[in-house]
């Protein structure tokens, strides 16, 4: 079975509560990784229709901070569907409450595994991506899987040749 | 201004805890009751614009239970504007995990004030409802702001010409 | 069997915390609801001594806002038993520190249902009703619960008898 | 001023959850703690209409322990009323679903101080013990601040009259 | 077999957050027994590698608060163990942000007792103190446990020789 | 100022309570990662003395699943610091109740960054590793930045000399 990454297409818009904030009153880094793991979660689901279970998350940058009060919306969907996992991309956005304006918080990525009711990985759909970020992101996603490969020592780094056009 | 139900529309996705379930392994009514306000807060915030309060609840009937694990999906839009108060009406889906359908399991009708920084009532901007939806459950929310209304003592029973219909 | 309103008389005092309020710092709508859902499940448990779930909550209006760091008193009575189900009106009170004045912030309707271990509704004992303000809210809960069965498309309004004297 | 037990009696009768259990079910002896402690809280602010903190806990058995599900009563009442402190006796109760019959689950006594707006202790009301139980423990308190004097090294042993009759 | 005090060292060192504080903006005197809770019974499961569950709290003094915002350190370590019960003694260091100064914030002792799968108790490890405070509180563990068995009323007081002795 | 890792060291041992379970009985990664986050950032304040918040996380693979009931040290120290950020390393033990055999579950690497009030980055004090280990992760930790800053792209692949090695 083929699916699309619209499929898994997984909102989670809520509020920043006053227990979720550093001394400075932005939402803790902590709190946004747990909120974007649900979601992802979500969608891993949806495409694979199988328990699943978060098998890493690619680097993540806190480039802009997320204030009590704000309106945040976690938006996840598959990028790619390999033979058991899945790797999921997250954008997050917050909105101003008076102009409505809306801006890109974060990016982040993580990797799911389909399993059964023991543990064990099982096979998943293929996806196919549709739009030009979609398409753009499924292949990054190979160089991704390569790169996590060579850093956990599973690859040489002379095989991962997507990778290794990075560097020449 | 002019705002249409669309653009207060917002979307909730996220799974049911073991912290939230009761005896059978459902979802407490008292839980997804604080989730629909808090994802009736947000569309109300986004058609105002203001800081917003719950004014009040309508009847709201849970007729589904929402199993431990549950894929819920609360979606919150705002029905209709009047002065400074807004009507949200909130669907609430579950979906099964190995199917992917996707049924609903409640619907509910909150009521938000728009307020200012000391939470006196603030005017806000009106709204054209366009699907047929929409349409109904705009003039439906003129119906239950009477019922409301006769049943605080604030009106008159047979004042309330929309609602008196019903009885006759 | 034969029970009174007093027999199921559950009272739920506590503080309200930082992690419960909104930008105002007055307590979430959504915390009170799910605050009286669980005093008003303990008074239908108490009543009907079987597990319970919520059915439904009637109308709530938020009249007053309830302050951080307030001491609210949440009572829930059983007001009428039906077949399986029954109907629990809550109080809500707040007190304040300094004057030790006591005030009323909320009233809330809610119902529940009695089931056995599969989720089966079940025959809960009757209620009889004692005092002046039990024996009103006794007569009232019937009105309501035709309402509810009207407004569900249920029971004709023609029929609804008691409730028809309202319009009347 | 003075004033009675009575007047500072607060019940929190809430559910064990979930989210608060032990590997055998049955509630974590911290999350009684800490329920002993709001509610101990409530009654010393009820006495004194000030700010209060915790001063000290005495000793407290675990003698049976709470199953998840269960309803707990926690009832907490000022039994002696000292310059700026107060000892709260707090009285635990559950309750069986199916026999509705109440079983002492658990007693603690807690001390509390009456503070102003920068944390420094201000005098409280006195306190008159009215049942044979409030009596009892109002005499009883004297003994146990001795013991804790004695035991933090502020008072001398031969000093705690009270207290030493019992080892005589 | 025999252990050391050492082999149950449990750390817990972590953040105040805003929603475990008072008024103050300090941390709940309730908050703080249940992190000591959760810390002694891992030291109590570390010595006994069975269930364990709190059987007593003994005299806990609030000397001094924890502001919101603080490094909250508390570590546990069985005092002494006895035929199925240990007293684990609890030290809470607070730090300052800017000097890194640590300083002592309290000071408690919890008694656990070991289990089976269905509760009933186990017998346990001997332990053998090694340091001079580790030898100090092993000491006053049998003089704490003879006063709660006389406060219980289960050893009469003119027995317990080495309680006696500090009113003599 | 110069300062070790050992300066840094932060342990966080805690249990893995119901609330945090996915329908495996196992800990959720998003949670795993929030109190990963909690122990490095006060990791982060130790060795700065500053306000800090989370710049990024690097790659998280969770290799291995973390069950209910366990108990889990997290333990977070400074590996290498540069201007106004930090890297911190942190490793994942949980333990065996019955034998009491620790082992690895995760290794994470997230960078904070020191601010003033208003969020502003400040210098940190230098840091000097002591131990083989810490000497290879604080060399690692370079190769780390660069990755990153060329994931980025505010490197050019060509420059980031500690990088490229591994792909020669």
């Amino acid at each position: 079975m083929n699916k699309y990454p619209e499929d898994s297409k997984t909102t989670l818009t809520d509020l920043v509560l006053p227990s979720e904030t550093n001394p400075l009153n932005n939402l803790f880094g902590g709190e946004l990784l747990a909120r974007m793991d649900r979601a992802a979660s979500i969608a891993a689901r949806r495409h694979s229709r199988r328990i699943v279970v978060t098998a890493s998350v690619n680097h993540v940058a806190f480039n802009k901070s997320v204030p009590l009060g704000s309106v945040v919306t976690v938006e996840a969907k598959v990028s790619r569907a390999f033979k058991t996992s899945m790797e999921i991309v997250i954008d997050v956005w917050i909105e101003d409450r008076e102009s409505g304006r809306r801006s890109k918080a974060n990016e982040a990525i993580y990797t799911f595994v389909a399993v059964d009711d023991v543990g064990h990985p099982v096979p998943i759909p293929e996806i196919t991506p549709q739009t030009d970020l979609e398409k753009e992101r499924y292949n990054a996603a190979l160089r991704r899987k390569q790169l996590s490969l060579v850093l956990a020592g599973k690859m040489k780094a002379k095989d991962a040749t997507e990778l290794k056009a990075l560097f020449e």
